[in-house]
């Protein structure tokens, strides 16, 4: 085998320390060591080859992908993994699989959601898979919706039993991961019942969960359970691995004990009791903590689509428009790939930064509600749930817009992209529609200026509590390298989501009935939680490069990283800051000066920049991005590789083309 | 059957005759009459059953396809359909095949570049499909780059012959639709090399095109020929019914008469000649008439996705996110729906109507270029182009916003819009990639621009006559009402447009090396060209509401789409509008406070505008939006018709899951 590079040129222009950067993007050097070995532990591994992939049909990779938790499984015990190896190795396999909800979500359910007894009994069967189970929670008319769940737990004392049931089509359980073919335990949302009374319609922390067995020993549904898949999804193969459920329950009888019965309980009696030492704010926990783990993996799956466009980039060739005569310019020197390519660059950066900071967060919280102190929770969760949204959306843009730097060879599934794609989207829909959860941040940012005053803003909001400043002091830019100040930027950032905030509170200050407000308003409120959110973000970026970055031209790389994030989104949302008095026009123009400056100053470290994500080509898994740069001839030998060129006639030809060719149709 | 109709209460609602509007949106009541004839007889007969396609593995899916395509072209034999008739048929049957590129591509490059006694020979062949062609421009380097073309015909007068080689695997014809599997014939783009001299290096009209069999008589490949599909694409079914291919030539020989010799011949003694009675601006038109029908197509394809992802929000049902006091609102009730959706509906209209102008644009062109006119060339040229560009580009970013508008829901291949939105795509780089275009566009507002004075700007560029007026008088608006007026409307477009090319304009001034700064501004020229192409879509659409339109309430409704599209689009670019000095933050305001006044008077019309489209529920293959707007109880049939449901117990079960359940994994 011919050994190229032909990034080399491109590695060689790096005025940054690859090494050191892959340590700062990896988190620290315990990190890159343990996502290097998993990641070549998969990429050396056959079971994992994942190229046929999206040729399958669903009952084929429905089967593979069976195949290949088991052997990830198996490689667990085998190799005596721990928890956190083993999620590695499962993010590296890349195909979303009934593990992750039995990990990610059955497990934790029963953790938080359990008696002691509940979680002695469950765990250990969990643990050791002995049983696999989902999470049963939407159902098919309530999805972001769980103050409307119809699933009903009726109890009946008599026979000291629940009675679980599906009321109305709509009531079906819907999506629930790993559901459809292979849990044979879910836990199940509910209302609850007792004694022909409702508990449970004032927040959704009042639903009651039940953990039960679905089949039978032949794995056939037990009586009055009708369960099954919702059916193909979007993408080749993408998340069409996972079985996503349907789950229906006709009177269906469980003992009482298997109610969940750590928040709350129904004793022998019928007796409804509340645990009032256990505090329901748990329940916020647990959404934090799932939603800083899709940011902190929404990171990597941008950094995977920057890293493919970004190569290609570096090696694909144009003409400019006008005449030959001009030189064939690689299409990662042309302004207009940088200013689509670069930001996105930034972003995955940013992204990484926030997901850490966001991960600090969520331990900070977890220890402040097990010492019953509640009061950093709303900042917390609004700022999961913005920075959940905002970076959900911006990846899949993200990966659509790499998908069409790369022309024509990006929509080929052989580039890896659009099977990212496919598999991302939903990210922008599950564990919170990302426009709700913007809505919910909004709430708390206008709340917290309208309590000014006499509440003190925490955290992420605390810039709210120099309003005054904010309001009244304008932008001081004066020329573009005022531009990139660290400190100059996060107050440009500030004022406008201060500012923003304060003109939708006096807004809706103006509505008699507050909730019609939040109705009409809602567009302008989705605004003002974006604007709160880049604000965390840049703010996060900020003040990672105010910490010790050791390695040769590293900080300097990210500083680059950082203003371009910033200037990118001052400029995309130059009206913002210009309706608000913050900016003139003048400043606003300097912002996008400075920043075609920033991108030629990234420019010649692009390729390293996406090396030190560290991705192997298994993860990667795109002919376009490969490390090695050597595209067309596997490009040409991918097309070779697919089954339908097994043979020059295809099936139909002579049936279907050659009465048309010999004008013999009528015979059809 | 169970006749329903959950949106009667909807249709009861709207303010304007249906009837009336499905004319408007068709053109014309023949042009209605014609697409409902063809669109019924689609949906009405067996062999174009759809539903299934996602699920088939490629070659199935193929076969399937050109099944269909046969039984296509026996009804347009059968029936005797008109080629209008047979081009509508083909639409409704809805998945792209080779007859797409035969009729499309083939033909017209055969009536447009080959000489009489060619044309005489070939086209009788191709209309009778006695052969069918594709048409191989593109290669593996060189996509929207013409110039870049490596492909050579070496003209070898001793045997009055051309040699056809690929000399470098990046010269691999690529991509060409219909060329991997079906066509004999494709019209080959390559460097003419005549007496080892090369012809056709400065603008891609002198590349020369042949015309040829691929195929032996068994249809396997010509000795030289190397051919076959390019791979994968994105999505399930999508854009794989098409065999997108590759194309190799090993000195392949040909008869010199199969050259296209219109527009140049070589003689049999290898003199090369233009032939000069015959304008090569031709081939613009060409390109003209390519996109005004990719224009008229998109407004499609948005008004199907809108389509559907307004009648699901018409039925789904959301509570507040406060408290379930409040009654459960419909999505389509909420103004963060609402934002998203209404400004979609609108755009369907609005690239419609722009679609018609520039079908009536191509026809004035064609003409005047008969005439030897080619002074409204570049305008036309620029106005077709850009509009592709900006209409694709916000066609699938309106997609894919739908499939966000349904929840998890519109993620289910049986939505109909993950397939809708992957086979759409594409279109942002075929025929010319979205953001080149948008480049050329700019090069030609800022020609125009810094040509005032000495040249009279023409049609669409006709505002920058006004120039003066435009940079100095800033908005007169006072009051929201003032913003929904047509005159004001299309003013403020032109203002920022003018404004922006200016400003641009004047920088560019300061480069000494021209082209060095339409690459240093390459990103701010897009801005430039996407606002004067805005402003066209604005002008033509008050421009429709200017002429008789009947219909009770039928102008009303459409004006309010106006004013939802235009007004949308200030909000969108405020700081486009600001920047310049244009308008005041206060008259941004006011436009936005307007906005949400005009989403709520659209709200009664919204399902009857979409009915207007008139789209079968075939032409939808959407569950979720079904005419009828029984959605759940077809949700639930829907999964269980998926093969994947056909047995509890999934394949690899008992391999798989088994082994990690009984703790058995050792023996895998």
């Amino acid at each position: 085998m011919e050994l190229v590079d032909h990034l080399r040129d491109e590695r060689n222009k790096a005025q940054f320390d690859v090494e050191a950067m892959k340590v700062v993007w990896a988190g620290s050097p315990q990190e890159l060591q343990l996502c290097d070995r998993m990641a070549n532990l998969v990429a050396n591994h056959p079971a994992f080859e994942k190229l046929k992939r999206p040729m399958l049909v669903r009952k084929e990779l429905f089967k593979n992908s069976l195949r290949k938790a088991a052997y990830a499984r198996k490689l667990v015990i085998d190799l005596g993994l721990s928890e956190e190896e083993a999620k590695w190795l499962r993010f590296y396999i890349d195909e979303p699989t009934y593990p992750d909800l039995h990990w990610g979500m059955f497990i934790p359910a029963i953790e938080g959601q359990g008696s002691e007894e509940q979680k002695e009994k469950w765990l250990p069967l969990s643990r050791n898979m002995q049983i696999i189970g989902c999470y049963a929670q939407t159902e098919m008319g309530h999805g972001s919706n769980v103050q409307g769940l119809e699933t009903t737990a009726t109890f009946d004392a008599q026979q000291d039993h629940f009675i679980i049931h599906s009321p109305t089509l709509t009531s079906t359980k819907w999506w629930p991961g790993g559901l459809g073919k292979v849990s044979t335990h879910a836990v199940v949302y509910a209302r609850l019942i007792v004694n022909g009374e409702f508990h449970g319609v004032h927040g959704w922390y009042n639903y009651y969960s039940f953990s039960f067995f679905l089949y039978l020993e032949d794995h056939s549904p037990l009586p009055g359970i009708t369960v099954g898949d919702v059916g193909l999804k979007f993408g080749n193969g993408a998340y069409n691995t996972m079985d996503n459920g349907l789950l229906r329950f006709h009177h269906v009888r469980i003992p009482r004990n298997q109610m969940l019965m750590r928040v709350s309980q129904v004793s022998r009696e019928g007796k409804y009791m509340q645990c009032d030492d256990v505090p329901r704010q748990l329940i916020y926990g647990t959404m934090v903590s799932v939603r800083q783990t899709i940011v902190a993996m929404v990171s990597r799956t941008l950094s995977r689509a920057v890293c493919i466009a970004t190569r290609y980039s570096a090696l694909r060739r144009q003409h400019s428009s006008s005449s030959l005569v001009v030189p064939c310019f690689l299409m990662i020197d042309y302004q207009s790939q940088q200013s689509r390519l670069f930001p996105l660059l930034a972003s995955a950066y940013a992204f990484k930064f926030v997901g850490e900071w966001l991960k600090w967060l969520y331990t900070d919280v977890k220890q402040r509600l097990e010492a019953n102190d509640f009061s950093t929770l709303p900042e917390a969760h609004a700022s999961t749930a913005g920075l959940k949204s905002l970076t959900t959306s911006a990846t899949v843009d993200g990966i659509e817009e790499c998908m069409k730097l790369c022309g024509g060879d990006g929509y080929l599934v052989s580039s890896g992209l659009p099977e990212l794609f496919a598999v991302s989207v939903p990210a922008c829909t599950y564990e919170g529609d990302n426009t709700v959860l913007m809505l919910q941040v909004a709430r708390f940012v206008v709340k917290t200026v309208s309590e000014v005053g006499y509440k003190e803003p925490l955290g992420t909001s605390s810039y709210i509590r120099r309003l005054n400043t904010l309001l009244h002091n304008n932008c001081l830019v004066q020329t573009g390298e005022d531009w990139v100040k660290g400190d100059r930027i996060v107050e440009a950032f500030e004022a406008r989501a201060a500012r923003m905030a304060v003109t939708c509170t006096q807004h809706l200050a103006k509505f008699q009935d507050p909730e019609q407000g939040f109705s009409e308003l809602s567009a302008d409120l989705v605004e003002v939680a974006v604007a709160h959110c880049q604000l965390i973000v840049v703010s996060k970026f900020v003040e990672k490069l105010a910490q010790d970055i050791p390695g040769k031209g590293v900080k300097e790389a990210l500083e680059v990283l950082c203003y371009v994030y910033a200037l990118f989104l001052v400029h995309k949302h130059q009206g913002d800051f210009l309706v608000t008095g913050y900016l003139t026009p003048k400043q606003a123009s300097l912002a996008n000066r400075q920043l075609r400056i920033l991108y030629s100053r990234l420019r010649p470290n692009a390729i390293a920049l996406v090396d030190a994500f560290n991705h192997t080509d298994h993860y990667l898994s795109s002919v376009v991005g490969r490390y090695d740069g050597n595209v067309y001839p596997n490009l040409y030998q991918a097309a070779f590789n697919d089954p339908f060129n097994d043979s020059h006639v295809p099936d139909g030809y002579h049936q279907y083309i050659h009465p048309i060719l010999n004008q013999t149709l009528a015979k059809l």
